[in-house]
């Protein structure tokens, strides 16, 4: 199954749907099946003491899964995560970005799978994991549940 | 076992170690096994259409459940978020707070479990539905894993 | 919302479509939101030393969910586990029954979402929480995804 | 870090702690970070229909996590599932073995995190993933919590 779009479509397309997250998330790579997505570390993201919190690796994790089914999908911004479920494992380096490595598992008629691994530049050992589940609205409904 | 703080210290507290955080979230209200904590909503939580975004209710979960652990455990920062789950469910109501009530299912030697109901403010069925799990450093040694 | 079938119907038609779980489980309590299901422990159950094996924990919450889906929907035997996630957090008690308390929390057109307590008999710290989504199949499809 | 177990020891060991489970599981490959195990399909595995159980599926993913850990800690049988999440994502194919391939992502002092993907041998998309956390026990204590 092709993708709708490609790296620079989709960037084009979540910069359109999601406003608030320019210049925070960057498509590094984009396959049919994988998608490698950047989080550009801002103070914001930050705990005391200079790392990374839960809810920035969180958003991390939602974006490239949301940017992978949209890549499969198309142009609809309502695809929506029903269930998620994360392993924080390591603290993330400090000052450094962070990269989520996205899989499609499952691509289903109305479901989507996706696992993530995060890793900080530069470090081998991931700082986290996640699986996230999305709902696809039906083509011809365009108001989901 | 008996807490180790009151609602107001609590608050105190978390002001203190997470200034960024301070004026999004209140304790309501807090026994020896439950919390209850209130996102007070601001654009920065919400999406194109009115929605508040998922990163921002896994704050609201995984802060309500850090207040909990730190309210039996006492002034210690150290406690680090290891798990996660959530189910999203309904979509939040536009325009209004959200409210998690929290319970305290496990408070071990150094695992702590929590589940939480977030609803908005006003409706009855819950929009989403969250468990957490907490890492408890040893109370001898300062610096955690 | 109605139940389609009280507990007496329930058990039966659990006995029907699953005959190998039979005499394992058995609904206790039955209502709109909520069901009480026992799993009446035997050898098979049972880890070296006593203990209750995890996978029977699962199958007690996925018994459970499934049981409360199908209490609304009706007879069908189609409605598919999608996902689960559980925290283990004491051992049972040896010799004694395991009870899940499981609540419906979302009842949607194609999901439904229920979280699950399980106590051992006579003992009032859960041994471990569950929740399950639960894939429905469209009405007038008896053919699953 | 070395195994402290190849598969051959490990597969001895395991009979030797869970007699139960003999004949069902197969370790069929394992390094330091990745171990590969079978399960023999048999009737009491399979639902109506010849399909595998949810339950079935979870104990091969928390025998593969378990072993991936025996093989790093040793021979003590004390390590505990904590937590576990798994996504149901297609049928296992009828009459054929599954094959859990478990990735140990995590192995700290306290807890030992591994992601699961499980496919009916002879198909090329994974029927299932899951994710397990262990509890080990300190060396020098053999009683677990």
């Amino acid at each position: 199954m092709a993708l709708q779009m490609d790296a620079a479509e989709l960037m084009e397309f979540l910069n359109e749907v999601f406003p608030q997250v320019r210049e925070e998330f960057a498509v590094e790579a984009l396959s049919e099946n994988e998608i490698l997505m950047r989080l550009r570390i801002q103070d914001k993201h930050l705990r005391p003491g200079g790392t990374v919190s839960g809810p920035s690796m969180f958003a991390l994790a939602d974006c490239s899964a949301y940017a992978m089914v949209l890549a499969r999908i198309g142009r609809q911004a309502l695809a929506v995560t029903t269930n998620c479920s994360m392993d924080f494992m390591r603290k993330p380096a400090s000052g450094v970005d962070l990269m989520a490595n996205c899989r499609l598992l499952k691509f289903g008629r109305s479901l989507a799978v996706c696992d993530i691994l995060i890793h900080s530049i530069g470090q081998e050992a991931a700082v986290a994991r996640a699986n996230m589940t999305y709902s696809i609205p039906p083509a011809r409904d365009p108001k989901p549940e």
